[in-house]
């Protein structure tokens, strides 16, 4: 009887999104350790394992990084199928790699299971390819978190040659208008926020990177997680959203986000 | 009867790395069109379908980008359920965004089925994270392609401050080493060449970006895709790696890409 941990991405939210592998670790789990975001009916998969949440929410303390460690390894070592579950991927901003050396120096077998990262995924669902024929060949990734680390970056970018794309971005949307026009960006380049793509709960803001500098934050989307994206691809993904979701209420909400 | 298209990320190219949604198309699909490299295991996910190869390879002629438009709109147009299954992610240079205008100028009815991209996958099968906590907090993913695309955002990005990812990054290997080297970065960061993440062949190159400059092509590889990693991130990567592979062909192959 060994122990092994899976550090699973679980994707946007949608148990239709999970890779084939991770439903079946999840269903084969004897314990799974999960994010607060990660949805209820990915957690059903995981019918026969005990299931804890590890994850921090905004405003809430939550569990230190190393208890997540302990947890993992102490299951194991018993022999535990334990499943680390998070939201995307492991692997984008998701501490997975500070989880796989905590596992590799405790000598505990694991693997990594790639999930769909909102860098990409998030604008996808909302009609908007990251990179367009013609509009932007490349893309950068930063978190909106910390304002130290994105801003020298961000301040480097030559204007309007790629995709910015902001996870964690709802917080730090007005400073990113402000310092991208004031690095040069056109106040007209098109930019969408998409909040929690990939649940049903699913909505985008899209206007320019000047509205952007001044867009309220409605109160229901307060925790939600958002990625925004700015660039000339918005505009292409506004054709495509268009036709994916004839439907108005998708693109409706341009208000506040 | 009325016809759809699902546009699909095929990912890496391990099966069970495709999601729920794109396995139960596949098994759902009249006719599915497929990039050269998406690999036979996928495809027979889609029993029941006719099956056409409409990608470009390395070296030979492909088909025109009007000529897959055509074929998707024609066949949904006579009830079928059409997959266009692309390798990776259909928004990240795949020409999803191009297809997904097509369609919608056509009228017929599709969607966007995500796929795991090599963008963040490549590296996270090799065992490195394209963030890791005190390494690198943001990325940026261009294609080696194209030197006029990718030449203006590398040179503007400060050295050091991120994770640069290079999709088909193979052939441009030594341009980019040179030029990252001059404009800054330090030879002595890490590297990595990820070739064929995802599949029973793949293999992965680790050094610095000096000796990427440097490095010779295997010949077995001269036609798989790879991606290209260079940043601080690699150095956790190489200690995950030996955890994840500890058979050291995982590593070896350091003479070669």
């Amino acid at each position: 009887m060994s122990g092994f941990v899976s550090l699973v991405g679980a994707g946007p939210g949608d148990p239709e999104l999970l890779t084939l592998k991770a439903a079946r670790r999840l269903a084969e789990a004897d314990l799974v350790l999960h994010d607060a975001l990660v949805s209820p009916e990915i957690l059903d998969l995981a019918s026969t394992a005990q299931r804890f949440p590890v994850g921090k929410r905004a405003g809430r303390p939550s569990i230190r990084q190393e208890t997540i460690h302990r947890l993992m390894i102490r299951a194991a070592a018993r022999g535990k199928r334990v499943v680390r579950l998070k939201g995307g991927d492991p692997f984008v901003l998701g501490r997975g790699g500070e989880e796989a050396l905590a596992l590799a120096a405790a000598r505990i077998p694991f693997e990594i299971v790639p999930g769909l990262t909102s860098a990409v995924t998030a604008s996808a669902l909302s009609g908007i390819p990251v990179t367009h024929r013609g509009l932007a060949s490349a893309f950068v990734v930063v978190s909106g978190h910390a304002e130290a680390a994105y801003r020298p970056i961000l301040e480097s970018i030559a204007p309007g040659s790629l995709t910015v794309v902001v996870l964690m971005g709802l917080g730090s949307r007005h400073a990113l208008s402000r310092l991208l026009i004031a690095r040069g960006w056109k106040g007209a380049t098109p930019a969408a926020v998409c909040v929690a793509a990939g649940t049903d709960r699913a909505r985008t803001w899209v206007g320019t990177l000047e509205a952007l500098g001044v867009v309220p934050l409605a109160r229901r989307g307060s925790d939600a997680p958002a990625t925004v994206v700015i660039g000339e691809v918005v505009s292409a993904g506004v054709a495509i959203a268009a036709a994916l979701f004839p439907h108005p209420s998708a693109l409706a909400d341009r208000q506040a986000v």
